[in-house]
This record gives structure tokens, sequence and C-alpha cells, in this order.
């Protein structure tokens, strides 16, 4: 099935290759990941300290941020706004490593300058601190689990989300989210015309799933672009002390997914050369 | 219309036949039905007991399940997931029965390898019990239907959702379902263009329907994977002595589906053939 | 623009033309408003009932359960599931009028065999009634608008929500509904690939906007099937009495939608002929 | 990238140019504009004040709006509905500088027409008054920030949401909306298949994040509609003079995504030329 990729139909935003420019590339990764980066920490500061935890609407809101980065994005890099899908198309021969360097970077500067936009038009006053806002936003396990800071019940019970809960969470529904990615590119990193939905519905799943665990990271720009600026503001656990989670478990799916798709075009492959 | 269905035109994601290995067909029905199994037991557990009942929320996140697994898996196994769709499209003759056969053990193994997996991260103590988890992810009906346990007014009033209210709900809203994986999937067993996001739209509608009597089965598989984990914990009735409804609803609906779509396909042959 | 829809593409689901079958086509307007109406009288009964008056529930299943009826029957009926729809389509020539009346009965047939089955299976006891659980399905108006019904603080203000407001919304909604059917069906009566998801959008805003004011009517025969059963159950106004507004309402957008088409067409060709 | 969309393939609508009629465009325009604005007034005005905020509510509906009235009408006028994408498809040659000045012209009759049928059609007395009804419709910052009005706990800590933070939030989000609209979009300023759902996914994502702040401009059509009627309503501050916001952020967007489409396409001539 992977080798029949290449012979699939025109996209259907009428692209079927990548920009040429490196520069538009990078741009585009950059641009992506700073609109979703921006949208997800706003959205779980105030969107959740004034109107309440709502694990829906982060889900939706997610889904639908990388959907839509993807339907704007997808003609110029290939939308992967993603470490742990760079690394997966690096791996499938989809991207040159070179590219997948430039994509790491323009991410992790998209996911940085998400953060520090975000922490700049946040007002504090001396009741209202940087803490305030921050908590439902960084992605955190054990004593800095979202829902154990939301529950007092759960604190006084001594039940937490460990590091175990967290990982297996985290790389379950980063399968998920890869492998939506790398099954809907084609051979040459191009989007293949499901692109959009396949990525919004992946992800709204994997945020619903893992938001009361981690905050869901699924991401580890997302994790990063926040965690550098909460560092210090006085939360129960340093988030950068806990980042190590949010990028080991994405990369470690980017790199379970990769192997599944050489598996299966090998496979295929040698059946296809039987079948002669 | 169900002859032409043949010549329907290429899929969106280029392929336009299943791979042709049986392994990693079944490979993409077990990891399809597990994915879908774990987000469906961790949000209607921890995402329920900690943050309320939110029908909408169960809804949205098995149509989006369900929704994702079939963008990734299709190319590979048609994607199914549920043993109700195995029988409506071996009976159709959109599969071989050796086929369905495998299916059904890939995916019964999916959804027991779900529920093991979610058992195994929740953490427990003495006040919060995997009872205390269980309670609304399990499929059930009369005294464990999910209203009847979440609103004592009911009890009170000595009302509650019995087995024909369940079977009522569960077999028109898996015909629903088994209706849509049909309708999108060709005579060779792979899908349509448009088939994510029917499948989508038609599990979100009939959980929303059927989660409030139920817990909303619509798949034999679903409810197998958490009953067994369920069973001797406590639970009001023990899960699996309410298992029966949720493997004869949705396989009833599979074979009525079945039945229509024979009888529509010869049908439309004689209507041409007089035609002639 | 309508004269080019003939050289639309082939169909997402491979089909170009409705079934051959007038009894097929009106089992798939049957068996598809059914599904419509059961699952909006279920959710709008229990499902408002026991967990509170939810707009966004209610527009985001209604939106969906129309979008999973059009993807399962668009290719045998062309998917109306509403006289307003198939009124449009018969003026504009997309169906012929006895197909149009074929289609009528079929779908009130629908409405009705879906309220006949949500109230045989709606358990009651002397504190629990069907009035209980018919107060939010019912579409209305004045002292029966749901939100008038809902707000103890409305009622005392002496404030209401009459028929001209119930008339604009439900008209104004209704020309989205129907505008949203007829621009995505070709003129033999096919289904265009974006239908599934325009439909689906469109009923989604417009019950979000009728629902705290009427109950989102937008289809007569949505609003029959249940007010027949409804009926002397001891509701504040009998539902027959106000049914006449939501015949009306969702009819004269039908037709204005014709006569926009209509227009629009002559219009093209004689722009068409001067251009010669 | 961009020159390839010439050669982008048919629309799935069939339609691969607008309607010839400059009047069959304007008219397409108003009334899209119209139905959008007038579902967003109606749910932040009722749907709000009788249900609570609920930021997803609005959000999706909003989105689901603006999607409807694309897929109804893009063959007609291509679906801009908002004078920030008709500005950047005006400066990339989408559409003339006429059709531009018609398309604005419709577009702000569009949303005053949906301000004054919502104002009258919702019913008031003393104690609840247009005032009520209009606090959560309008568009506003610092003290007319949407949470700010709905937060006394703010108020009292003299936290309130100011212009900085509100042109932040509007031009980053009036981005993402307008790169949606302008990138699926052909050079002759029809629409592309994937259109309708990008567009969904954009003012989704756009509204969850600026609505809490600005109650969601984005669009100076949809601000300046009930700003108009507003006026001299008792409002805490009169909403005309805080509309410059939100005309100047979503045309600054508009520009600044039209910059970057010709510096893109500039850009990737020289790279074409030189690669031969």
């Amino acid at each position: 099935p992977v080798a029949s990729i290449d012979s699939s139909p025109i996209s259907t935003d009428g692209a079927t290759s990548l920009s040429k420019s490196p520069l538009a590339r990078a741009l585009a990764e950059f641009a992506g990941t700073f609109l979703i980066c921006f949208a997800i920490y706003t959205v779980s500061t105030y969107g959740t300290v004034l109107y309440g935890i709502n694990i829906l609407l982060i889900a939706v809101l997610t889904g639908a941020a990388y959907a839509a980065a993807t339907a704007v994005f997808s003609r110029f890099s290939g939308a992967h706004f993603n470490p742990a899908v760079t690394l997966a198309a690096v791996l499938t021969s989809r991207i040159s490593w070179l590219d997948a360097l430039l994509y790491l970077v323009a991410q992790v500067l998209g996911g940085i300058a998400a953060g520090a936009v975000a922490i700049a038009i946040l007002p504090t006053t001396e009741t209202v601190t940087a803490k305030a806002w921050l908590t439902y936003t960084i992605n955190g396990f054990d004593t800095t689990s979202l829902s154990y800071l939301a529950n007092s019940t759960l604190q006084q019970a001594g039940l937490s989300f460990g590091s175990t809960m967290a990982i297996v969470v985290e790389v379950v529904m980063s399968l998920l989210v890869v492998a939506a990615a790398i099954v809907t590119m084609r051979e040459d990193g191009s989007a293949l015309p499901n692109r959009t939905t396949a990525i919004g519905f992946a992800y709204g799943v994997a945020v619903a799933v893992a938001y009361p665990i981690t905050g869901a990271g699924l991401n580890p720009v997302r994790s990063t672009g926040i965690a550098l600026f909460a560092q210090g503001k006085g939360l129960t656990v340093e988030p950068l002390s806990q980042l190590w989670l949010f990028w080991i478990c994405p990369l470690l799916a980017g790199a379970v997914v990769a192997l599944v798709m050489l598996l299966s075009s090998t496979f295929s492959e040698m059946i296809a050369k039987n079948a002669m």
C-alpha cells in the first residue's frame, strides 16, 4: 500500500509538491507552529482560568488549530509543526536530513515565539500572578498533573498521575497523531487531500485523552515553548525539570511509526515480487 | 446504485485496494481497535469521574476516534474495527470469510489490550477504587444504565432504562453506524474517499443517543474489552452478565444492513435487465 | 453557475445518479428521516431532561445526524429528508412531481415512526410523566418557547418569544438549510461530493440559532412526528395548534430558494447569450 | 507554489469560475454576510444571556456559519464575507478593484441588515433592556472586554484586557482566517474544494482565542453591524468609539497575507527561472 502512494491523485489544493524555496518551507513551519501554539497557550491560560477547565474546548480547539494550519501551510512545507512528525518523515525518506534540521529549528522558534507573545500580553497584578495564568497550560505529571492540581479530593486521597501513566498516554496518543500525519503524506513530502481532516481528528482525540493527565503535550515544541517562560514563576514543580518526558514520548512514537511504515513497505515489495 | 460502486474514482489517499498481506490487515484492525477503545475507556473513566458526565464530549471523542483510525488504517484493512461491520462486509462479499475471522480475532484482541492497558494505568487507593473509575465506562442497562446510576431522583422514582429500551437504542443506532461503514466501502473492501467523515458523523450521533441509556456499546468489542476487566470489581451488576445484549444488537444490525444491500443490488440488476 | 452543475465531476461515492427504483428511493427517504428524527427526539427528551438544556449538544447532534444520513442515503434518493428541500428540488426540476409526492409521504411516515418509537420506549411513572419528557422536544413559540419554559425570570418579567420572532428565526435559518441542500444537488437530483459536510454545517448553525426560541423546527416532518404524540399529554399549549408555523416557514424558505435559483439560472443564460 | 494554483483540479461543486453577473456576486456576498452575522448576533445575545457564556458554542457556531455560507455561495462570489479577505484578494489580483468595492458595500449592508433584524426581534421590557441583550455581542476591549464584564473578581483586582492585548489577538487570529481564505482561492477568485472546511476550522480557532478578550471581531463588518444598533443603548462604553480597532486589525492582517503571497509568488518564479 505504501508503494501505491506515488500514484495518488492531485491534491485538493492543486499542489503536488512542496515549495522549492527552503526559506519558504522554514517560514511555513515557523508560522504554522506559532499559530498553533499561540492558540493552545491562550485558550489554556485565560480561556481556562476564567471559564473553567473544559476538556472538549481544548480538544476541539487543538484539533482545529492543527487542521487549519495544515490547510494553510501544507502546500509550502507539508505541514509538520511537530518534531515527532518530522522525525518520522525523515526516517521514511519523505524529506531530507537537511530539511529535517531546518524544520526542527523553525518549529522550536515558532513555539518559543508563541510562548513569548502569550506571556507578554497576559496582564498580571499582585493577586492575579503569572503562576495563576500558567497552571493549566504547562505539560506536567505527578503533582503537576492537571487533574491533581484541579482536584483537592485527589490530593487528599494521595492519588496522583505519575510518570508511567503520563508516558503511556503520551506515547499511545502520539502514535495516533504521527500515524495520521505520515499516512496522509506522499513520498515527496506533500500532503494528500484528506490530510487536513485526518490531522484534526487525530489531535482532537489525543488531546481529549491526554489533557486531564499531562495537559496534552504530543508535540515537544508545544511543551517547550511555554515551559521556558513558566520556569521560575513559582509553579509547584519547575516545568523544565519534567520536559524530558514530553520530548522522549512523541519522538519515540515518531520512530515507531517510521519503523512500521518501512517494514510494511518492504513487506509489500516482497509480496509483489513473489507474486510475479 | 450498488453496482456502480465498482466504477468509483480513486480514493483520496491514492489507495484503491487493501494491503495484500493478511498480517498487515490483521495488525491494522488490531491497532485501530486498540486506539479507539483506549480513547473511549480513558475519557469515560478519568475524564468522566473527575470532570462529570459530558454526553457531547463522549460523542465527539468517539466519532473522532473512529474517524481518525479510519483515516490511518483504511488503506491497509478497510478500517472495520467492529465485528458488526465485518459481518455486514462478509455477507455482502466485500471480504472473504477467512478475512472476516482474522478481522474478528484482531478486533477482540485489540479491545482486550485496550482494556488491560487502561486498567493498568488507573491509580487506585482504598477510597478511589477500581469500581469508582469503571462505573461510567461499562455498557449496561436496567440498574446499570448510566442515567440510572447517575441520577438518584430516577432511582427513587423507581424508573430505570430496561433491556427493551437498550435493545431499541443499540439496534437503531448500530444500523446507522454499519450502514455508514458499508455504503462507503467498495466491493473489494477498500474505502471510498468520504468514508472518514461518514464514519465520524455516524458514531458521533449514535453515541449521543445511546450513551445516556447503555453507555453506548454499538460495537461488541468495545463492550467486551472493558467488561472483562470490570468483572469482579464490585459493580452493581457484573458486566459480563449483560454482555449478550451488546453482541446481539450490533450483529443483528450488521445482518440487516447486509440484507438490505443485497436486496437493493438484486433489485437494481432486475431493473437494469428489464430496461434492456 | 447553475448551468455548469451538469458538467460536475463524479461524486466521491462513485454514484452519479439516484436509484432507478422508486421503492428504493422512498425507503431511503423513510429510513433517513426516521434515523434523524429518532436521534433528535431521544437527545431532546432524556438527553435534555436528565442532563440539562445544552444548545451545542443539540446543534452538533442534529447537524451530524443530517450529515450521516446524507452520507448513507444520498446515492439512493438524493437525501432530502425535509419537505422544504423536496419542494425546492421539484420547483427547480431536480426531481419530478410524482417523486416529490412519494418523498413527502415517505418523510412524513419516517417522522411519525420515529415519534412513535421514541414515545414507546420512554419509561413513565406518576412523577415522571410523558409531559416531563416532552417539554423540550416539541416545537413551539410564545409560552411554549423553550427559553420561556426554562426560565422563570423571563416568565415573571412577562417576556416571551412570540410568533413573529419564531417566524423570522425559522424562515431565515430554513433558507440556509435549503440553500445548502439545493446548491449541493446536481440537476438530476444526485448529490455533489461536498453535500455531506455542507448539510452538517448548515443544520448545525440553524439549530444553534433556532433551538432557544422554537426548539428548532426547520423541517415540517421533524415538528409533526413528535407533535402528534405530544398532543393531549398536558403540555402548556397543545403542540398541533402551533404546528402551522413549522410547516409554513420551511416551505416558504424552500420556495424562495427555488425562485432565486431559477432567476439566477435564467440570468446566467441571458448573460451567456449576450456574450456570444 | 502560488503559480501552481492555476493548474488545480475542478472544484467539488463543479464550478470553476464565479458568477458572470456582478449583481449575483453582490447578492451572494450580501446574503452570506447577513446569514453569518445574524447567526453570531442571535447566539451571542439570547443564546448567551439565557444560557451563559460558552466559548465552545460561539466558536463552533461561528466556524460552522462561515463554512456553511462558503459552501452555499462560493460558486457565485467566491465567498469572502469579510473586507479583510476582499482586501487580500484584490491585492493578489484574484478580483478586480471594482469588484472589491462592490463586495465591500454588499458585506457592510449584509452586516447592518443582520444587526437590524436581530435588534428588531429581541423582546425588551423595563427589566430586560436592550443593554442586557447586547453586552456579550458587541466587540470591545478594556472595560468592555467580555471577560472583564463577566468577571467581578477581575474588576476588583483592577485587571482588564486593554487595547494592546486586543490588537495582538485580533491581528494574529485574523492572519489565520485571511490566510485560510486566500490559500484556498484560485487566481480567478473561485474556491478550491477544501475551502469550506479550511474556513470553518480557521474561524473556529480564531473565535475560541479572541472571544474572551474582544468578543471576537475578526471581520470589520461583523463588528460594525451590531455596533451601530448598540450605540446609545447605555452600554459601559459606546461601541462605535472602539470600532476603529476592529477595522484596522483585520485589514492589517489582510494586507500582510497579500504581501506574503506576492513575495512567495515572486520568489517562486525567480527560483523557477534560475532552475532553467
